[in-house]
């Protein structure tokens, strides 16, 4: 979607000299090495790799912990060795690479970027890996770029930002963020064996704790998991708020009764009653995101009956309830609306139910700071930029709490996530980490504390 | 609830002679033995005992062609032997157990009845087994009253009436009335073995074929698998019409997606158009039991979500649909309302759906001259009916199109049925099963058979 053709080497970071020469539609002095970055990610991809029917599809599984996790570590670790930087890997597992440039000083609290490597069951190869290899491939070129930094740069990768083991997902990033205990994080088990076990048996539980209080600012690259910018056709999204989270457990209990013989005024069925919830959560959802924000959804994605025979009528229905929107009092809504319809249900169709708010987490908003560095450095590139908010939970939204952290969004080619079809363009992921690396660069730069007022 | 005291012989058939004297509350001259009936249905709960949390729960799991089953059927087939009948085996394992009575032709039609002895899986001690037992217990006391009947009697006890093993129900009985195979039948498989094999390895594989076109008649008695007998407080229901059945399996297909970042308006969820179908379902069954035959019911039994996960939009639901009247044209309003629906969905939700009715049964009345029969024994008994109809499939259904068919309930104590709480109350078993053999001495006779214009 976006043509790459500027590989010329820049002395100088953006803002402290005139703008470098136009080459093609990107304009850029940082040497982001397109091919190198698509390397990384398909030899990752090739850890865990799964079968897939798409031919085009390209999938993986590699839950944290898990040998194909480990296979994705070792190379990453690799990766930052051979490009110089200097490997840490903490308690729970996170691994930080850091470079020094020769200009900055070594006790100066660093800017740091990356993602995670661990994905969802047949993820997608883009989901976290881009966003890792972005950090690296743009440490490279600021490198080659002989630019003046004053701040170390580090390469981070989490452990457990997919929910798929051992947590609800962001994992190490809340560990980094003091939010999690590391004694906690490592006890935490999926059933069969701990976090701790796991990352032993990978060769990944080191010493310490990696702490994001330390880091002057934070930029995670990721795909959008949806179609706006691709719709748009827009590269690269900049991130102005992640949307808040809460989901809840609903149990809604009737009377399993014989379905040919138990008439329809004197039965209680479980399944009609969640049947009003799922639309109510629907109705409630589209209200909000037409009126409000317009980032709200509410979604029942999980529902389960018991005992779900064709000739009994349903005595019970478990559901799982996701809400979300970056305004708070949108969610509060929402939850409240289901809470009156489950009062009303108890007394119009005598169920019994319940309702387990068990997942919160608030909007968050991201750093105008770092928005304002990766709009300023999209546009000195020539890359079209658009703001998006993220429905979606990323390790930024833990680091925001304790650091300036932002968060860009390469296009999707499909909107499709946690899927062996998830793509994005090849040309975009390179103009993103141009942008990434831009705004790196200018962020790790002294002359990047005035524009902070 | 009612009172049996009665266990006076009497040597003629009703209706030949005055009235029998009365005991108690009930009139007969046929000594219905309570406490052998008890202590059959009792034994048989052995055989596949079950444990269960409910304090007077009594359950039992007899598959049929299981160990539970050949262990019930070797207990049955001893009890024919020692009550003096004739037992042959036919080559789908059905049992018939019979009398000629000296003062009838052996070559007369006979008159039949009986049930089954296969459970669903954790299902009560009544349900089939009453019926098996009350025949036996029948033929016992006609022999001990010296009635002088014209027709052999037969008691039967059929194999897989409950479709929970190769096949949706009525198996045995519908080899008997020509409806299925002997061949198709024996070569159904659980996924595992084969009827035949099942038989086998019981010993329950006979030769031949139990064939009810050549019985006069046939009743059998079942405990109601509703309330409506023991909210009356009427021991004994006589049964009109058995509704008809169709089943019917829906798929509907959306897009899964990711449940944070797809807006509302963006997504296509399969689980908020099930529950539309859900909510019509009942509300056309609310509609045709309010103003019809009231006999309707609507029931979507088993609903299941893809991928069924709480943060990924619904992107398929699968469901089964149980619709059933004693009024064939109210089925077909039913199917016809939610098929309209369907094609609604398709338009408003952008959703892929699909309908296969994939088990019809027609409505099904029973005998005149049954259910005269036997409202004419209860009258004289001085036991209180109510005529009801069958919202649940019997063996029943099966002869009625090959025999004049007669349905006999016994009330439940609290409507439960496949279920360890099924409960009727022993008095009003007896009581029954009086009615019952006060009804087959009567068919057995040949002054019936002036009774049938």
């Amino acid at each position: 979607m976006v043509e790459i053709t500027s590989r010329t080497k820049h002395p100088t970071v953006a803002g402290t000299t005139p703008g470098p020469p136009e080459v093609g539609s990107v304009v850029s002095r940082l040497p982001i090495d397109g091919k190198s970055l698509r390397a990384d990610i398909e030899r990752t991809a090739a850890f865990g790799a799964v079968e897939t029917v798409y031919p085009d599809g390209r999938g993986r599984t590699a839950l944290p912990g898990s040998e194909a996790n480990g296979e994705a570590r070792d190379f990453l670790v690799d990766r930052l060795r051979e490009a110089g930087l200097e490997v840490r890997v903490d308690a729970v597992g996170n691994i930080a690479g850091r470079w020094t440039p020769p200009s900055a000083d070594p006790d100066a609290a660093p800017v740091a970027a990356g993602s995670h490597l661990d994905s969802v069951p047949r993820g997608g190869i883009f989901d976290g890996v881009l966003g890792v290899y972005a950090a690296l491939e743009s440490v490279r070129a600021i490198h080659e770029s002989e630019a003046t930094l004053t701040r170390p740069l580090e390469v981070v990768c989490f452990t457990g930002e997919e929910g798929t083991r051992f947590a609800d997902g962001v994992l190490g990033s809340s560990v980094a963020a003091g939010e999690r205990s590391v004694e906690e994080s490592l006890s935490l088990s999926d059933g069969d064996v701990t976090l701790e076990a796991a990352l032993d048996r990978i060769g990944y539980r080191g010493t310490g704790r990696l702490d994001a209080h330390e880091w002057d600012a934070w930029l995670e690259l990721h795909i959008e998991q949806t179609t706006r910018l691709g719709d748009a056709g827009v590269p690269l999204g900049i991130v102005s708020d992640i949307t808040g989270t809460t989901r809840a457990h609903v149990t809604i209990d009737g009377e399993a009764d014989h379905s040919g013989t138990t008439g329809m005024t004197e039965r209680t069925d479980a399944l009609a009653a969640a049947s009003e919830l799922v639309l109510e959560v629907e109705r409630r959802g589209r209200e909000a995101a037409a009126t409000g924000s317009g980032t709200a959804v509410g979604t029942v994605g999980r529902l389960d009956v018991e005992p779900n025979v064709v000739n009994v009528v349903p005595g019970s229905v478990s559901l799982q309830l996701d809400i979300r929107s970056t305004a708070a009092p949108e969610i509060r809504a929402q939850v409240e609306a289901v809470r009156r319809l489950l009062d009303a249900l108890e007394i119009e169709r005598d169920v019994s139910t319940s309702f387990v708010a068990d997942y919160t987490v608030e909007p968050t908003p991201l750093s105008e700071r770092c928005r304002r560095t990766a709009t300023d450095a999209a546009r000195r590139c020539g890359i079209e930029t658009r703001t998006v908010h993220s429905g979606a939970g990323h390790d930024t939204m833990q680091l925001a709490g304790v650091t300036d952290a932002g968060l860009l969004f390469v296009a999707s080619e499909n909107g499709r996530s946690h899927s062996p079809r998830e793509r994005a363009d090849w040309d975009d992921c390179t103009a993103a980490t141009t942008v990434l690396a831009e705004s790196l660069c200018r962020l790790a730069t002294a002359d990047d504390y005035p524009t902070q007022q």
